[in-house]
């Protein structure tokens, strides 16, 4: 499970840096997180294709969260797209894709299914791989975070010894699932001696763009990997609350109070052109506390 | 006079090309000319200053014409525009803007005039310095072109000659609009040894996205520079004729009938990754052809 950041900027383009949007990769399937102007650019520089890519949560309606999705969607329909995309947004987003599409006279070449967000803590995708849960975070207008989990998949199987042991491959999926094998003469082989542990669960959290706050702590703890807007440093606390939005060491808290292991830092102010600051003040709470670089993929 | 190429290409985002959008300069005033996605990068990339935009003109709804234009906005009014800007636009366009600023609870911090395209010939802006004049095409969906007119702005002043006949600055309007100088004693100076030529009117016809029609020949006869789109190739005439497109060749035949000095070719297909085929089969119709290339400014 990954995340690679395709823009940690907020509000408008500056310094190289771009609108929001990341790409949650889990057992190979991409999950495309906001999608602000200029997200299929950064997609074709980055190397994602959207083939792989079958779900989209849009946070908020700020702009810089969502004007990159009108066009993935048309282009994702002129290049032929026909698998089914699953969009996940506050509920007036559906209103304007369809206006758009409508005044284009485009029919998309693929089936759009929208849902929308309730504002409250919502299990929007429950499968054998992973969940999504959007959850309420405090912006100036309704704005949701994203919860990620990868799940298990039960013990991997050691093929080799497997095959040493004649077991038959009709046993395998048992196996995975933790049962021990018993052959035709009674003989029974230990699940441990062919079956080590499997992939971990693992948590990502986005916090979208929020203010400081533990109302969504329930929700995130025990995540590993947190991204956390910063759009300012600690000397611009008071425009952060008044903006609804957070500091670099706001976020560190956060992610202390969760006890994640690793913390995204993201969302940056366009008045700021280097950003070390921001990972020197994160770290001075949470050691793990790292700048969202665009293009950089980061295990999770 | 001059434009500067923002965005080249059709439909989606190809070969580090970018949809259409183009900066067409009179006298020091900008006018931008449609608003693909990725616009306000393109013009910091190429050093365009929002602010000295006040029209904004928008052929058509297609979204590799505007899907970068709710963005521009929000960014001219988070840096604190307060100038009016001028939107000219299908109807449906201002709808969707007020949507989205809606949805964001934004207001904008400068007044956003929107005047719709009626669909017919209008003139948008008839000013001491240039007109602006929208002309339906034939595309798929209602577009119109933009034909811009700079005016000439009388006879050009020859300063250090009237200083040295003692003419008073005074007179000096009344010399740049041809009259002769009559001093306090009856002598006169003829207006032809204090003045020269000024700069000559100069007209700009953007085609927009049309299938080969001379229907609007009667607006766009005589223009010094043309831009027109040329999809795709002559191979391709039959794709080009369906979607409601031109070929290079076309593009040709029109700057040609309408006998212009210069075509400018663009909104190329992204089937193509070499663009120098549409320059040569244009130039065996028309030779003063040229692809308009991205970050290049042409003198009209």
């Amino acid at each position: 499970m990954k995340v690679t950041i395709l823009g940690n900027n907020s509000a408008l383009p500056a310094f190289g840096r771009h609108p929001t949007a990341q790409i949650v990769t889990v057992y190979g399937e991409m999950i495309l997180v906001d999608c602000g102007e200029g997200t299929q650019n950064q997609m074709q520089r980055y190397g994602i294709r959207w083939r792989n890519i079958h779900h989209v949560f849009i946070s908020h309606l700020h702009g810089d969260h969502y004007f990159g999705l009108p066009g993935l969607l048309n282009s994702m329909s002129l290049l032929g797209r026909t698998a089914p995309l699953y969009l996940y947004g506050p509920s007036a987003l559906f209103g304007i894709i369809n206006e758009i599409l409508r005044v284009a006279e485009t029919k998309l070449s693929y089936p759009l299914n929208f849902y929308p967000l309730s504002g409250a803590t919502d299990v929007l995708v429950d499968n054998a791989y992973f969940t999504l849960t959007s959850f309420p975070v405090a912006h100036r207008i309704n704005c949701c975070g994203l919860l990620v989990q990868k799940k298990t998949r039960g013990r991997k199987l050691l093929v080799e010894k497997c095959r040493e042991l004649d077991i038959p491959t009709a046993s395998y999926e048992a196996l995975k699932a933790g049962a021990d094998y018993v052959g035709p003469d009674g003989n029974v082989v230990k699940n441990e001696l062919v079956t080590e542990e499997g992939p971990k669960s693992l948590k990502y959290a986005y916090c979208a763009d929020t203010l400081f706050t533990d109302s969504y702590m329930d929700i995130i703890k025990g995540a590993d990997t947190i991204y956390h807007e910063c759009t300012y440093l600690e000397a611009d606390a008071e425009k952060a609350f008044q903006r609804f939005h957070s500091t670099a060491g706001q976020a560190a808290q956060i992610a202390q109070m969760a006890g994640c292991n690793q913390l995204l830092l993201g969302h940056f102010s366009s008045k700021y052109k280097e950003l070390e600051k921001f990972e020197e003040e994160a770290r001075e709470i949470f050691v793990n506390s790292q700048i969202a670089v665009e293009g950089i993929t980061y295990d999770i």
